[in-house]
């Protein structure tokens, strides 16, 4: 039988024996305190004289941070607070000394974090940011696959690119050169024509020379994408998405957003619908607070604070100039110049986390587009096949795992949003 | 209000309008019939004249193989058969047409239909194997999710080469020189140590230059590991993850593997418990039906044919020998020259699907291991920390999707077991 911090609610009066890290040790007159953590929760581990072995209390003073032990004790209720436990202690055992530990209580600097993330991970911040990574990934998979979608993943190695090269990353594929992937949209295109509705959640890549806090080099996006989808479904879709994911954090993820200090209220209005203004209200909004944004021209993190900070939820822009979008998103007829698409602009400033719309069903247009675009049409021969054999209207978006993990932790950087990040100028360990 | 063919059972005697692509249409006396896929299943349209209008018989006459249409009429029970429906067709329109749609019921070669993959994921049973694909993948995560993992994904661009860099694909990481990930393992050991039983489940890449029908460039590969567990306790939950894949499949999947035409009574004994055999034991078996062998050798896969080829489940190696494995495998004190990890072999000579065991854990043993692999310590400084800081008992394992998939769907070939393949001469689509 093998007993865990987090299940010690089913064995109050029972002998279990705990394996684990020791988070934190110290003595007060004649007790004597491990604070344990197992990866399922902490307890503290309370040593008295004469209740626990005499050998256990000389083990106990070689103890250190993060050293591993073996603590065999009594389950407790805690005599002040409700739902917690404590194990009134027989036994220890050290299994692994831990000397020096580099992290300790004290503030260290960011450099020195990263390059210890190995270990940094192990404090409690950390752990409820990739707790909280864990239930989102496990909220967006139930999302789609509660509503019929497939899962289909594309492929990493892409032979072409699909808008432009400058921030590919390319790589040699035996003789051939081939780019790792920025987006799967194109591929969920195709599996949608077999399947209707698709979506693809995997790594994805960008070779982008920028220290921001909203930038990684290799991020996880999941791209949903529906047939027979028109850019007002999808937005629909978007919205009821990230209803889904923010409710469910806040009823699953409790304690880790305690952990993180996450200021509730501002999450909690995450409610459906959200607002949606066309790209000439918002550029009317930006104007009155940066005169020197060009209309026409695609938003910086600014703009989209100026924007979002107009509301208590996220707000989707539409309608963006067609000229500033990929190749692929399909121009209004209704409202020319203009591209059928949307992005979804987190709250609190967070910018945006979803962007995508409606993709070009028509070959000829879509021929012209590419063209347009500087881009190979024999790069594309199997993305036009799909507009050559029975082509559809459909819309998909793509979601920034690391943004929106970001957003709902209320993480000022995405660099604590993923268990081992990989930034310009940082790629260990 | 949108309909889909799935859920054709909750409307019967309700008129609705289906929108999807020609599978088939035939001519039979007065009545005409179009088979209609829209991703959620297969539905026959019956256009009798009278019943339907007289301008949908003019468009059925320009119909062809996977235009995409839209349908309306009346959802009605099959005459003859169980749980089956059909719509007594109204109307009908042409969305996109299809001209000339290369692959045809006829037989067509590999080549050309791996050159099509976009569309020839279309077919049904290559929708079928993607399903049970998709059933597989949630079979896996929920199962983890299930038992108190945390999915801590690793990274793909790592900066040392955990195995020799051989089959590694070497990319520019700006300036530095990095490798696309064979394995999240190592970063696993790190993440069990902050979070006790967790996860990774993400592409993989492998550079080998065979085309044999078990071998992908870019898989995906999913790696539990446990804090604390021994290489029995990694067998145990192998073996009940296994079971448990499988035995959902069949529950789930009944019309996908109807479909592809497997043979079902080779999958409804995959229950618990598996055999066992020591390194030992297998090579007495493997030796008698292929003298050439070397004890102390791996496996290839004829070997593995063998010995799967004797139980009616899958079975467990164990303990192969030290000198075949990698460096982080502990060498059994008990039996010394041997790892104490195992492979499981799927029945069927379908080979290998999980590889794993109890990694070394202590530093100094560690330390000899990386010297005598002829491995670079100052690529594992961080993974020797994890020995230095707490160290412990634990273990994992990888098993590999695709094959997993190939197994379960009785494919001959791991390339219809994933949306887009990468093999060796092989990147389009």
């Amino acid at each position: 039988m093998r007993y865990y911090i987090g299940d010690l609610k089913n064995h109050v009066g029972q002998i279990v024996e705990l394996k684990g890290w020791v988070y934190n040790s110290r003595s007060s007159g004649k007790v004597k305190f491990v604070e344990l953590r197992d990866g399922t929760g902490m307890v503290s581990c309370v040593f008295f004289r004469g209740e626990c072995k005499e050998s256990a209390l000389e083990i106990f003073e070689k103890l250190s941070q993060e050293c591993s032990v073996k603590i065999t004790g009594i389950v407790r209720k805690h005599p002040k607070h409700e739902n917690v436990y404590e194990i009134g202690a027989q036994n220890l055992e050290i299994i692994g000394a831990s000397v020096d530990y580099p992290i300790s209580p004290k503030e260290h600097g960011v450099d020195f974090l990263m390059e210890n993330r190995h270990l940094w991970i192990r404090s409690k911040k950390q752990m409820a940011a990739l707790r909280v990574r864990h239930e989102l990934i496990k909220a967006i998979r139930d999302f789609f696959d509660g509503r019929g979608f497939t899962l289909t993943d594309a492929p990493i190695f892409t032979p072409s690119a699909c808008e432009g090269t400058t921030n590919l990353f390319e790589t040699k594929y035996f003789d051939e050169k081939m780019y790792l992937s920025q987006s799967g949209q194109l591929y969920m295109e195709a599996t949608a024509a077999a399947l209707g509705k698709v979506y693809c959640f995997g790594p994805t890549f960008r070779a982008e020379k920028s220290k921001t806090r909203r930038h990684l080099i290799e991020f996880w996006m999941v791209e949903p994408e529906v047939a027979f989808n028109d850019m007002y479904d999808n937005m629909d879709l978007a919205e009821e998405f990230v209803e889904y994911l923010v409710q469910r954090s806040l009823a699953n993820c409790a304690e880790e957003l305690r952990v993180l200090e996450r200021d509730l209220s501002k999450l909690q209005p995450v409610k459906r619908p959200f607002p949606r203004l066309h790209y000439r209200e918002a550029v009317d909004m930006i104007l009155k607070e940066n005169p020197q944004f060009k209309a026409g021209d695609d938003f910086g993190a600014p703009d989209e604070a100026i924007v979002s900070a107009k509301f208590d939820r996220p707000v989707f822009v539409h309608h963006f100039p067609a000229a500033v979008k990929a190749f692929y998103m399909k121009e209004d007829p209704k409202d020319p110049g203009y591209a059928m698409g949307s992005d979804l602009l987190a709250s609190e400033g967070f910018g945006e986390i979803i962007g995508g719309g409606q993709r070009e069903d028509n070959l000829e247009i879509l021929h012209k587009k590419i063209h347009e675009h500087g881009l190979k049409e024999e790069d594309f021969k199997w993305y036009l096949d799909l507009r050559r054999y029975g082509t559809f209207q459909h819309s998909g978006f793509g979601l920034g795992l690391e943004r929106t993990v970001a957003w709902i932790c209320g993480l000022p950087h995405v660099r604590e949003t993923i268990p081992f990040p990989r930034l310009y100028g940082r790629s260990y360990p």
